[in-house]
């Protein structure tokens, strides 16, 4: 064993032991939604603790599949989730689409390949870009809060399941955020180093039409 | 000093962090694994953030299965999991195979089945029993630390994926705990209310063979 | 139910809010229960944070106890404890009583015996049994989520005091939980890898009677 | 409404509010730092909870600043802070400086202007955007996790300061992460909806030169 | 009051319940306020989110300050603070102050001078001083829970901004809650080693007056 | 490299993981402590997780005892309480000893009374006073970071059993961490609104004698 290796042992120690904070838990076996005014308290079965909504939405889904589908198994559609600290998402590409750069505030992203290819990729707050194409049956994860996003490089359509830490994980749409609500053409392009026409180009992609 | 007794400081250490930095909040992107003495520090590139043995094992699986088969993804066999809060299984069950009663004592469990059926239920504290049989493409959580099961009633394979809101979910698997272990015969018979005959063929048939 | 009583169960509740939402812990000095509607707000004097169960009953326990006994201050019995992270329970065991395996889901126990004597045991998750004989006087701890139990073996009663790292630690009674909530008898079975007829005789003694 | 139902509310509020718990933390009264090998330990006095950076970079500020100024109080900088969730960071903006979109994974920020006027905003995961101008005694939150900004419109220097509730809340650019990390240009002209010539010069506005 | 204003309350209530019953943090991007009965439900906008009240208690602050001010940017005060984890205070001491011995119970305190001097200290639990004399610009740290003080032994005025860990730290003066609260004599004289008559002496000067 | 370097970072790491690893939730059955260098690592055995010096304290104690003695069972003398969240202390009070008014900064206590009578109190943030008598059999809680105290009036020997929600709970003495760590006359003075020679008093009736 060598000095340079103790060293790093030690660094690598004390940066992991900086590396701890906090958590709770809910104090009974699962929370039961309260009742609105008028109605009866929910009923609380087996059927409680049961998604369904991916089933339904596979019947249903045209194949090959023209949009990109996102279907959340999280604590606001699945109440039962509330206090578990887990929830799920089914991610459906058609071929060639991005799903693209975003973060999750409150979870880490445990992406399973379960059709198709993915090129995924994240960035660290040091600005380093990690890549990775996964095939079917591949596991990734994008740690807590970075930027990351998909892409379905080939021509068949590519089928997802990803797994986060929490019932609620957040999800923040970097372009859509950025380009699509308002932000003033001056912050965007001092921020982007480019000019007004290019910001302008961008928000009028990006902005969502009137409703 | 000497060398045997530096690696169990440092292997001591390692595992000491593995068991606290986890779940709470970390400080950092991720956690870098300590290197082990007289090796180069894990080299963070892509491939610490991807797992392949559900590829591995989907590849080399006989079909259809003769056992049940338990490929885990948390973080004792994929690190970069430490600190983030998430864990995935897969879970292959042969016809007619149960997985015992058992608990996760930190984490709730987020059960999709890909394929075949499922009969699953879970006991909350106060005694009640939820059942449900679930088909591909449905989802179940059993909440954290309640007692649940398995049951793969039908004559073909099922497969499933469990996620986890814990990179550790930990197992306590309820037969094997109470009738494997060596507990004296006497606390046996008076807890399940019966003889020492049916607790010694319970204790027979459950414990593991000696190594 | 009037106007006033309404505006107080919405201060409280808010109040109350205010006093979860935020930090991991409870953001004032204790949480105020919520007034029922119709009733006074919980008028909080020194007898808010007082118990006397285990006083009153001391006093009104046959000695010998024919039963074993538990008493719990936890936040359903007091609820000054909510948000306060730590409860208490006396156990009084008759001789030759075993309190059958079980887990506390939310917490370690750290039992203290005050009486008599104790053979107490617990199962890691990998699968080793831990036992020890205590005497009044000896504090033992179960770690958070294990299976454990405690037999009386000796003549005399014996009395222990645990305290739990939250206020509301939960309990999962396995014996209870296995055999007497109705799981299918082929689940347990395979489960216990042990034929129908000692499930059910196992089911006949573990199932409470019907209320 | 009835009178049944709101109780029936009350009920369920008060048990789930009584839901609720957690904590860790450090135990101790605050961490000493590891000692690296060959060094002595650090010599704990009162210099060791005091930071001086801010003091120092004011004395050598050019004024007006030329260039935007940031100061970080972290726990990197700080290791005092270490385990007391709480840090602090001085911006100094010379005019019409603009502090790119940029989250902080690990914490709220409470901005406080110290001199000098900013226009802020931050958008939430409903894609609303939030914006202020701030005068000098002004303080604004930007909740964790949301993409925010700062923008000295002004022809002044402005002064601000910035509270987080961690010792290393994190930050992510966004120009700099997406377009500064050499993400495939497919991926990023598709996540814009723009043509790979926009993405390109984005790109060369926004990577780093090599080191 | 009316049904569809108690519709809100309720609506409200379970949102908010939503965002603080499971994970560690808020499970949203912020917590409104539920609404008051009758009254109209908190209309969220960027004002929601500033807070001014440092800067009008400048304007009208007289200078030189003939008394100690302590303005809170707490969650009391300032509600789009809960479940942000973070807070201010603005510390202004006339010449002499004494800002007593006092404790926060869920936070450590970031003290920023930022006119005058102020002579700090705090005392750890193994009873050793740390003690140390700031100047403009200089920030300390008193680690959580902690009794400490500060002190402008100066002739001209101090101003200092506190960040707290915590959108509500909590409080405990130490004279005031010892001396000022009406313990009994004997427990105080035999607490400080001293004669029923200093008791009484301190009680008299540190007891608030009858309101 | 020495090998009193090595040791001192052993001992530093071990203890800064005794500071971080205890009350987040831990990620394994329990921790083991690392063994320190040149001795082998701790054997876990059933003799780990017991603790038998209230036993022991109790055979050697004088009775009635002369001295107030508190025996604790927390981390520090009972490494296997550590990620547990919970520890014990029994209180011996002599007749009309007083337990000086303290906080514990990361703990409730939940207060026992074994044998004898306790008149207790404690005082929340609003500066209100809680006083009770307690009698054998009787629970009291003590608010997390609240001061409080316990005085035997009677004239026979009180004993209790303190649970605390925390393996390392802390204690602040309030009178000697005031008046017996050197802090200056004039912040004593001006704090407790007295002279200096009432000061200069209690300080010498607190200061411990040099070692």
């Amino acid at each position: 064993m060598n000095y340079y290796s103790l060293v790093l042992v030690v660094v690598a120690l004390v940066w992991a032991l900086a590396a701890v904070a906090g958590d709770p838990d809910i104090l009974g076996d699962f929370i039961v939604p309260a009742p609105m005014v008028g109605m009866p308290p929910t009923n609380i079965t087996s059927d409680f603790f049961t998604y369904t909504d991916f089933l339904a939405a596979k019947e249903y889904m045209p194949w090959p599949p023209q949009y990109f589908i996102v279907i959340k198994a999280n604590m606001e559609v699945f109440p039962a989730l509330n206090g578990q600290s887990v929830s799920y998402a089914m991610l459906v590409f058609p071929s060639r689409y991005v799903n693209p750069p975003h973060t999750h505030q409150r979870a880490a992203e445990l992406l399973f390949v379960q059709s198709g290819a993915l090129s995924v990729g994240f960035v660290d707050t040091a600005g380093k870009l990690y890549t990775q194409v996964l095939v079917a049956g591949d596991i990734f994860v994008f740690p807590k809060g970075l930027v990351h996003y998909q892409y379905n490089q080939g021509p068949n359509p590519a089928t997802a399941f990803s797994a986060f830490g929490s019932a609620a994980p957040g999800t923040v749409n970097v372009p859509a955020s950025v380009f699509g609500t308002g932000i003033d053409d001056a912050v965007l392009a001092k921020s982007f180093k480019t000019d007004f026409w290019t910001v302008q180009k961008l928000k009028a992609a990006l902005t969502p039409p009137p409703k």
